[in-house]
């Protein structure tokens, strides 16, 4: 197998989570999104969704999309389990999950990013400022949800690491980065860090990826 | 069980498509997002996402997210299927589905529209581009994913309606509204003709809701 990635990419995070922790080690290959990468005619024909990351099989089948590799690599490497096995526990896994995947970092990623100041104007406090809203709201909703509730355990889900876990890391490195307040989160917070306590988590960081830059 | 959505949602209209693919008969309840109800009191205690759709259980567990409702809906009432049965396969309607769902329809959504006009002085006319923008990305990419593809055939993914379909669907419905050229797209938009002359993919339209609007 061939995983494309790119060091700062949340999408390519949550799977290299996903590897790490069921051993799961492919060729390691690397797209540049600052310098356009990911939509050279090369990469458009292993993805034409021109985003990383993507998972190529040895028969040459190209995967997209981290959420659905998450689910493939849970289907095709079931130890250990990153979903539960009842289907309310899966539901509400999913759901978490999908606050960053679908409500946060599409909206705040380097294309949206990039397009808020071409086509509306926005200088680089204003795009800032666009990222920690959404980071906000979505974050505000992650908290709501796993403040209290009867199955928050070590981890956003019981005490094993979940999707969930591994779509919240990689925002909360992005929320770092725009300068969130993180403690108005602190059972999301108090999960993040007993994530970064286990290895597959640790090692999946941008910092420590072979093309990771300063 | 209990379905809150809202006639115009994309990702309630996906989940309406499956229920009735499925032949699942929830109590309806509406969630008026121009008005606001999605964030009262009353509906974050149901959905602390204040995001619709939303199912509730007979047991009281709600559950949010339609693609993870959709999923829900697939492992407890597995007939007719909305997934194919290998990895790739399932892999592969997962990624499709993802582009309107994560690519597409956070961006262009009622909350972000609005945002682009209070924070970032957008008019009518600019969040419509903006809209148009981001439609096109995802179209240009499910187009190229789809045409020409093997495994492509009546449907997004084989002859039988799958979760891919049902988040594309809506999507098409939203181009219509801001006025996208969706002759660009004519693997897409045969795919969207071959669904809506599906019952319960005609049945689920805005249109066609007890809660519909003009």
């Amino acid at each position: 197998m061939k995983f494309y990635g790119y060091f700062r990419s949340s999408a390519a995070f949550r799977v290299r989570i996903a590897m790490n922790l069921k051993g799961v080690a492919p060729e390691f290959a690397f797209i540049h999104l600052r310098r356009q990468e990911q939509v050279a005619p090369a990469y458009t024909r292993v993805n034409p969704q021109q985003l990383v990351p993507a998972l190529v099989l040895d028969d040459g089948t190209a995967l997209a999309q981290s959420l659905a590799i998450l689910e493939y690599l849970e289907e095709t490497h079931p130890e250990p389990p990153i979903l539960p096995r009842d289907p309310v526990g899966r539901a509400r896994v999913r759901s978490l999950a999908m606050i960053p995947a679908c409500e946060i970092h599409p909206i705040q990623n380097l294309r949206v990013l990039g397009y808020l100041g071409t086509a509306c104007g926005q200088d680089e406090a204003g795009k800032q400022a666009w990222a920690r809203h959404w980071i906000d709201v979505g974050f505000t909703a992650y908290e709501a949800s796993v403040a209290g509730h009867p199955q928050t355990g070590r981890f956003s889900h019981g005490d094993a690491p979940t999707i969930a876990d591994m779509c919240l890391v990689p925002q909360v490195f992005n929320a770092r980065r725009f300068g969130n307040d993180l403690t108005r989160y602190p059972t999301l917070m108090r999960i993040f860090e007993a994530c970064m306590a286990v290895p597959a988590f640790d090692q999946a960081q941008p910092a420590k990826q072979p093309d990771a830059e300063a």
